[in-house]
């Protein structure tokens, strides 16, 4: 098999720690199988980098940003090289330049636009165990080393494992895969054994950190065989992100998941004239508020009320952009103790009563729900932030995902 | 004028350091001069690195400490070009690829075979300052990264220098130029105002550690106009280094030099059949002994002595080779308790008298000179290493250097 493993800036943060992923991918190439490892720079480094940076500028020039963060992954790609060759293995590092990574022009949050694997192919035609500088490649037009921003070392991973056909992309981190639901608060939350690419993403985008939508959406994309495992368990077989058809018993719920980095906004009493709230949503996307739940009320009075939620981080620029409506709006207000839990599930496509077990649970302990969305594999309920792990921990336990 | 600026570690070794280099770039540059700066990485860096692959490999692959010690000055390039962009100047950085740099395929010592200027003459004809990461460039096979080994961001800037035909090379380092003596030694010492590659190249050989020899050869092969001078003092004009016709007024000696890096060796009874010396001298080159002074001897009882100084580095390696010599050799001895002290200066050519004017100061004071060599601009002696200043300050005094 071709695997290609990413670790993390955690998994490769300490020398002793880099001499650990030595041994996980020499175990992995005496079973005989081709690697292509893809590491993070050490923790800490690409910190240290742009504090020196911003010491400078506050606005530091991109491209030049872009030449300073890619080192700190060709010192790990260099060091893991020299480790694995002392014990015999047969490694060559590669930039993203070398390894064949071109991407769009626009610098620290680059898009891979293609990979040319001809260097890789041959490097594996060799024997070669290859080490890939995470994060970064080289622009189009320039040719000048370009970064692709937050979770740069995972997308590289998968982006290279579909160009190159890799039977597999294992992702390393310090968790050893993906939990029914987060096991500090559901302490029988258990590890699953596989999920598809869209539970993933629903539960990704929920809050589960382990893995970021822009990868698991380039997976999807590419029919990249994901895992999830952990550089300090690594015995431990991990989660497997496949294709929804590669799951032979589906689940009829996969995972809780829970978001508390959440608004409520309400809007009420505003002009019911055709085209309101299509308005003013326009105006919400238009400054960049991802706007998540909604919920429309029209009253007796001809008015209607707007509920929906916003990430915190929104906060204020919404405010900006609902002032903006006030003279057709009565009252606005915000609450941040609300969060937002939800179940997710392929299996619910084809079940009825999924929905009802949930307010059911949530009923018996009292907790009141203040808005509902439902997609085709997931329900979410805004709730008190208060109820949040006393909620997780009734639906975890409603859907039998203990057992 | 277009002006080459180099960089060491100390003159870019911490953050305020790096500013008070863009400081001095930002003078050149606004008396209208183009500028392509060269710089090293921050002093302690590439130690560090070499260290952490020290950690993992007492031999690690030499293509792959190219990948890890090249990021260093990468970081320094981008960041200095950053804190000159913040200053409103146009700047972009370069990695040794980028400037066109194409070394052999020797990773680790590689040599500069040539270099294309064609992408730094487009970014200075935009009227951007360029910075270029010192110490690396491409090799010529595979296009892998490749380092020049020690001194090899003094060469980057000659060779950029030689190859763009630039003005001058300015080699910043943290003393303000030459002087006609270590002035540790004899504080009467002056700077020197100019100097031949000649004598430059003595003077570095016999101790003087502010330019490496392989960057002096290099300018003088290229008609490069080098220059040394001060980071910490840049309003002082340094020494300029240059062909002897630029030197119109031709000094009789132009400084004294100490070297107490060395050792006399000594081979009595040997042998004196025909070949003999020839047979030992080469015995020790293909040892890559650096022998240095050598006198013969023949006694009249048909035996030869030799005497001959080497580095006090070379002393174990020499043992081993005199030692396949013991069945022609009566004794060997060795003496580290001497030093070698150099007059050097071009006008020796065309004066004479200048050898006995050494010969008496060193006789005024009552040191004996034990071995003397003499080349067309240096007079070379080995003294007791105990009258090693007196020895310095005897003969710069008698040249009257300090007037």
């Amino acid at each position: 098999m071709l695997k290609v493993l990413k670790f993390g800036g955690t998994s490769v943060g300490t020398l002793d720690r880099i001499r650990n992923v030595a041994n996980i991918i020499k175990d992995i190439r005496d079973e005989g199988h081709d690697v292509i490892a893809v590491v993070s720079a050490m923790s800490g480094e690409t910190n240290k980098l742009i504090e020196y940076a911003q010491s400078f500028s506050n606005n530091p020039t991109a491209s030049e940003m872009d030449m300073l963060l890619s080192s700190g992954e060709r010192v790990t790609s260099a060091l893991l090289s020299i480790t694995l060759n002392e014990q015999g293995y047969e490694t060559t590092s590669m930039s993203g330049r070398e390894a064949g990574i071109i991407t769009d022009n626009v610098h620290t949050k680059a898009r891979i636009e293609s990979i040319d694997t001809s260097n890789m192919k041959k490097a594996i035609s060799e024997g070669k165990i290859i080490v890939v500088a995470g994060f970064q490649g080289v622009t189009q037009d320039s040719k000048r080393v370009s970064t692709l921003g937050r979770g740069g070392s995972d997308l590289t991973a998968v982006a290279i494992a579909g160009a190159i056909k890799a039977d597999v992309c294992e992702i390393y981190t310090d968790v050893d895969g993906i939990y029914t639901t987060d096991p500090r608060i559901e302490p029988k939350a258990k590890k699953l054994d596989k999920i598809s690419y869209d539970e993933m993403l629903e539960l990704a985008s929920l809050g589960a950190k382990v893995l970021q939508n822009r990868s698991v959406e380039m997976a999807k994309k590419l029919n990249v065989n994901l895992v999830s495992r952990s550089s300090f368990t690594p015995e431990v077989e991990g989660t497997l992100i496949t294709k929804e058809e590669n799951i032979m018993e589906k689940p009829v719920v996969s995972g809780i998941a829970l978001d508390k980095n959440q608004i409520r906004v309400g809007m009420y009493g505003v002009t019911d004239r055709p085209g309101i709230a299509s308005t003013i949503f326009t105006a919400l996307a238009d400054a960049k508020i991802n706007v998540d739940m909604i919920v429309q009320t029209v009253g007796v009075d001809g008015k209607t009320d707007l509920d929906f939620t916003i990430p915190t981080t929104d906060w204020e620029i919404c405010k900006k952009v609902t002032e903006t409506f006030k003279d057709e709006t009565k009252k606005v207000d915000y609450n941040d103790k609300i969060c937002k839990v939800s179940v997710v599930g392929v299996g619910m496509k084809s079940n009825t009563g999924v929905a009802s077990k949930a307010f059911t649970a949530l009923a018996n302990e009292n907790i009141n729900i203040r808005i509902i969305s439902t997609s085709e594999i997931k329900i979410s309920m805004i709730v008190e932030e208060k109820y949040a792990e006393l909620a997780v921990r009734a639906l975890h336990d409603a859907y039998n995902l203990d057992k």
